[in-house]
């Protein structure tokens, strides 16, 4: 079984042609996070792993203050890769407990911080242990700590986000089992082990290769420590999605009957499982509406400016090689176009040469005032955002069945002076 | 003559040292910016030129509203990328006839609000002309209009920066010189042309080479039109500058005395020219220092953690063989380290595998609490701001000779949780 679930491109003009009938701001492009699809995922992830286990949703696919409070008001934990994300969490009314901090680059303060507030840790390294030990003793018995291991499984299809090759800036590499177990050793509040193996591009079998890899260190630790000890495995997120309609990624169900299978003590009892997904639940969730504002001709064929570019789809822009999203051309009413299809560039609004969303695409005829949707949108854009050019960012909107409401005001001209001011516009 | 003026190591770690001593926010992380060396800049392009020439700092490169402010103040006028960065300049206080409107996605809503305050705008396209045409009536009379031409003189060798290229999204090409010769006769309040020819990894020889193109049609309109018509000419910016010790950019004064030998109308009487530099002004002015936060070791190399990475690099993180930084070892007193070197990995960080600045840099020994320069970080680094995992941008404080300033304040975590909160921290 693949998931090939994606948001059905009529709904998504609906919800556009809703948003502005009611007044919202939509001009001259807005954003969309469709919640009641992000809890069906979630539901779905819950459905495929043992009920103890704790799902975090990763902060890093959309940071969005309402967007984790709709997670966490069904039950998610978040997972938070810097101590603002951590505040992020608190924001949005997750419990401690519920939030996992992964950073690589954690400093004593953070680590300080997170101890008091009692969250769960994932260290990334031997001398981020050291740190720990020296605080844990100040109040930290609250937090559950465990070790990032690096599986050391090889690269991805796409090497800006592998993180588990021999290379890899992340965790404690597997060769260094033997400094793994005297940590365990070594540290009573060592509670459990972490891995992420990468973000799309990555094979299933990869995937599970590298979970089943950290999984038997955990069992060795256990065997060796007894049956309390390392309790927690944590396996990340990186499930891939579809982008295309002819991508073919797994489904998570599959992915999770794999792990049952192929590495059958995650499922145990006495082991608390913590997952970290975020492109697998947000990515789809997510689409863009921007408005056509000119559209230039010249020998060399038809540009179609927008108002969303590199600021947003910055991988896209960056390396559009790897990052594909799809196109689609709207009239002003946002009902579908049709006619004729010819190549068309799409370029954003930016001055930059690089701000290019597509190439050449075979796209109907276009005029300023269409409109082109832009799909699969949810997960590491907005929360990507550039500055670059200083263009405000759009409103976006929450799309939750019939409702719909305000996730995020547009920004206006004003907060991107106080952005760059002096004080950030503070008194 | 070649510009390989840059700003000397040993002064940035001084300037490191002070703010440190006077208790300013160094901590993990900070970004300098030297208004002095800004100011000596553009008093060079000001004597390079002729007297009546106004020379614009454009805004994307670095739109901190105190930088703004200090190259306002020594009578520079400002090229704004977006009605955003238009607000910028005004909060800048900058006159609006200092203030160059330049953006290929300008909606009727920025034409009118920029021809209310009279700043300069350049046209993209002839579609712009007509709507400037419509509002201009109503009280658009104080600004100075110019049309920007694609003089279609081949790509850089920066492909992402390449705008003069056949396939280039800004502009009217050349090769349409005949509506631009119709879009002159029509409409009267249309004052020049703007020409911007590339960015970084751009030849003198191609720079000079599409404003003569340019120039050449300019000359041409006047000559049809009389001597009053099109008499400004705005050549933009693109001057490339050095980022490591071997590099050997032209010269400022070089590129002006080609650009008189070359294309001798643009210092003529008559002609009000207009630059708008941005990489060459600001690049060598910003430097940033990051503690090394853990220092980590395997059979792949070592690997230092920084508190800057993709979110403030991004594009030398994603295209690091097109931009590069030089990076110096200092010492936790801010001195340069010596040693024998070996392969050094800087990771920033962010969880994400590409969020690395450099691989297998030949490096002293390093550890946690050492520093790490970053040099030539005063262009496209903190404009481009990725909010990639929602670390705090640093404090960013002004070297003026001898004074040291705060240009933006440290950002905590409570602002960045303002800013993914709905009303984004506004009561
Ligand atoms: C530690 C960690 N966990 C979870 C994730 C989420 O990954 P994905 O969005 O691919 O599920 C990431 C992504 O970078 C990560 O670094
Ligand atoms: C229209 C325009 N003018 C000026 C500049 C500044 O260029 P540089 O920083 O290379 O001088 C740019 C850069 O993108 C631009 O697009």
């Amino acid at each position: 079984m693949s998931d090939t679930d994606r948001l059905d491109p009529g709904s998504m003009a609906r919800a556009f042609r809703e948003a502005r009938r009611r007044g919202m701001d939509v001009e001259p492009a807005v954003l969309f996070h469709d919640l009641g699809r992000m809890r069906a995922r979630i539901g779905r992830i819950g459905a495929a792993f043992p009920p103890g286990a704790l799902h975090t949703v990763a902060i890093k696919a959309n940071p969005l203050v309402e967007v984790l409070r709709a997670a966490v008001d069904c039950g998610a934990g978040l997972e938070a890769a810097s101590l603002e994300e951590v505040k992020l969490s608190l924001a949005a009314g997750c419990p401690p407990d519920r939030i996992v901090y992964d950073s690589p680059a954690k400093s004593r303060a953070d680590i300080a911080e997170a101890l008091r507030l009692g969250v769960r840790i994932n260290a990334d390294n031997l001398d981020e242990l050291g740190r720990i030990d020296e605080l844990v003793g100040h109040g930290g018995a609250a937090s559950r700590i465990g070790l990032r291991i690096n599986p050391q499984v090889g690269a991805s299809s796409i090497a800006l986000t592998s993180v588990a090759d021999r290379r890899s800036k992340f965790g404690v590499p597997l060769e260094q089992a033997d400094a793994v177990r005297a940590a365990f050793a070594r540290y009573a509040w060592l509670a459990g082990l972490h891995v992420h193996v990468g973000s799309q591009g990555c094979a299933l079998s990869q995937l599970i290769d590298g979970i089943g890899r950290v999984e038997a260190l955990r069992q060795e630790l256990r065997r060796a420590m007894g049956p309390l000890a390392a309790g927690t495995m944590d396996i990340g997120g990186g499930l891939p999605v579809a982008y295309r309609s002819t991508d073919r990624p797994p489904a998570l169900e599959d992915y999770a009957a794999a792990l049952r299978r192929e590495v059958p003590t995650l499922f145990e009892e006495g082991t608390t499982l913590i997952t970290e997904f975020g492109r697998w639940i947000q990515a789809g969730c997510g689409f863009a509406v921007s408005r056509v504002e000119y559209v230039k001709k010249d020998s060399a064929g038809r540009t179609a400016i927008l108002h969303l570019g590199a600021d947003f789809l910055l991988r896209r822009a960056y390396h559009p090689d790897d990052w594909h999203h799809d196109f689609m051309a709207l009239d002003p009413e946002a009902e579908p176009k049709g006619g004729p299809l010819s190549p068309c560039t799409l370029g954003g609004p930016l001055c930059f040469g690089g701000d290019v969303l597509a190439r050449e695409l075979a796209f109907p005829e276009l005029s300023p005032g269409d409109l082109v949707l832009i799909r699969d949108t949810g997960a590491y854009t907005l929360s990507m955002w550039s500055r670059h050019c200083s263009r405000g960012i759009p409103a976006v909107l929450g799309v939750d069945a019939d409702d719909l409401r305000v996730l995020r005001e547009r920004e206006l001209p004003e907060d991107v002076v106080a952005f760059w001011s002096r004080g950030r516009g503070r008194p």
